[in-house]
């Protein structure tokens, strides 16, 4: 077990030596840790070694000058000089969170950044100042809309972190797909099917391999198929896509750049790197503060009360796991499975930085 | 077949025998038609039914005084004062409208409002502007959170309207659940089935019977199960009721009225009427307009060449269908079904209004 701090100096310590600021390399280290605290480990540890090799191809910059490109009093274009997407999404949410200060509400639009970890990240960043935080990104493509077999968009999230009283923040943040892409890994990695409707084979038909996408298959959109909605999901992913590429001067859907360097640069280019999408609406813009959160305390308790089918569990409000999970490992240490922390091990011993094998 | 012209000033006409205003009734009759124009007929003349049976109940108002209650340059909260939907609605997005014309992007929810018919026609109305349109509702509850057998949701669309240049607009308009409420209606009254993931039974048991609410049944989120990411159409669901009711002070959840004067107004009361939440968004407050346009023509023209799987249709653009019926409907006239025409024709009569029966 490592403790969270550990791991967060840890991490922090390879992206110095990579050549981030403290202050960068802090922060990126905080949303790799959130990842892992929150229960998403597809997010965590497992992908310093994707920043490592493409920090070594040359494919990041951890130098950037971020800038904002264009704005008004409610809006911002930022362009990422090809960051470390952590350190291109905190700085943008941040800019977000400050026109709100102003006037409200402030949406920016993020382009020539990289991949940023865990959506719900920058938008629970929004919380502490008692504001409703949005994020959204495109990420590279492996999702088919409705009736086609061409991998045109990424699994594009949106998370939105809503403040409440006593009760604690609703933190919605999922794929608009039906399932994330890392939970496809992990069934092929222990050998395991997965429920039709996840993925369709490189003519379209539904398969249970978990193992397609390496041969040319592609996920499918929220709702599985056309008869359930998936039309819906395409939608979803569609509107992720054009307010992060399209509003910013980023690659859109099939264009969006690799988060890995074992796969090539794309020939054709539409935009610069990959493109994310943030919202801050400070919630006494509406209502008084105290009034809005007294009243989203009864929201969530009306929801946890709702009646359960038999045998079926509670209705889980939007961040209850992923805070229970935070609480559980902050006070119980986290995990490293071994191929990871052997992956990692070799990333400390290339900077010349200590980790622990446990 | 009506021409759409010819149903226009009808409906216009009963909304002003109702004591509406001309401004108010042509609007109201707009949006009743824009939706047998776009194919939506459950959304057309069959409610004006609903708003008769509302208005002799006294449980609407035809002569509102909409206001503003709370705002901030980029926000505002409106208390429609129980008007028709479709007036509330029109007047929050104008307003919606004006703030992003004056800082880049506009924000209201809005409260104590009624059934406003299709949310596409409102997130449209940001088009001409070289807008994007945003546009939610909630709506009476029907749709039972994953795990759970309670009606705590409506099927809480989500509307967004995305200019482009040559291409016809992006326009995504869409319940948060596999199906809208209206095709089950459609279904029964067939005698058909519908498949398994779109409704349960009272104890939470998939069902093909489109009957069902009738029975205590409800309709599920989009994704239809756990397994195939409903927690994520209940999120949707969440997030549209959230920023509709929690924002402006209207009824959440399981408290939102209903909008047929056949079922009676709740005991318990959180807020007031029904609340829609709405955006706008300058495309200049991001990109040059032109430049927007052209980048979104590349964004529909790459998706509309997606490679199709043998068999299926090319993908759809959202709004490409409904478009293609407004085309059509708008040169070949507008057909309502006898039983329809046989309620309308009553109304028509009551207030000495003539309504050619064809």
């Amino acid at each position: 077990m490592y403790t969270h701090q550990y791991l967060l100096d840890f991490t922090s310590s390879i992206f110095q030596k990579m050549g981030c600021i403290k202050e960068d390399a802090d922060t990126t280290a905080k949303v790799f840790i959130a990842a892992e605290l929150r229960g998403l480990p597809s997010h965590g540890m497992i992908r310093l070694k994707d920043y490592f090799e493409l920090w070594k191809a040359q494919r990041i910059n951890v130098k950037p000058q971020i800038k904002i490109i264009h704005e008004t009093p409610s809006t911002a274009v930022v362009n990422a000089d090809n960051a470390i997407g952590m350190i291109a999404a905190s700085r943008s949410m941040e800019i977000a969170i400050s026109k709100a200060k102003n006037i409200g509400t402030g949406w920016v639009s993020t382009c020539n950044s990289n991949h940023y970890g865990i959506a719900g990240y920058y938008a629970m960043m929004a919380l502490e100042h008692d504001m409703i935080g949005i994020c959204m990104t495109n990420a590279n493509p492996l999702v088919a809309p409705t009736f086609s077999i061409s991998r045109m968009l990424g699994t594009n999230p949106i998370a939105v972190a809503i403040p409440a009283g006593k009760q604690p923040p609703f933190i919605a943040d999922f794929a608009t797909t039906p399932i994330a892409r890392g939970k496809l890994a992990v069934s092929e990695k222990k050998g395991e099917k997965v429920p039709l409707g996840y993925v369709q084979d490189k003519d379209g038909n539904q398969t249970d391999d978990p193992g397609i996408l390496a041969k040319g298959g592609s996920m499918v959109t929220l709702g599985g198929d056309y008869e359930h909605g998936s039309h819906k999901g395409f939608c979803l992913a569609s509107i992720v896509d054009i307010f992060s590429a399209v509003f910013s001067g980023a690659n859109f859907g099939p264009f969006v750049p690799p988060s890995v360097a074992y796969l090539p640069v794309l020939d054709k280019k539409v935009g610069k790197g990959t493109g994310h999408f943030f919202g801050a609406m400070r919630i006494d813009a509406f209502q008084p503060a105290d009034h809005f959160k007294a009243i989203m305390d009864e929201w969530i308790e009306t929801f946890r009360n709702a009646k359960s089918a038999p045998g079926k569990p509670n209705v889980v409000i939007p961040g209850d796991p992923e805070r229970e999970k935070e609480e559980y490992y902050k006070k119980n240490g986290i995990t490293i499975i071994p191929t990871i922390a052997k992956d990692v091990k070799e990333i400390a011993d290339y900077f010349g930085v200590e980790f622990l094998e446990l």
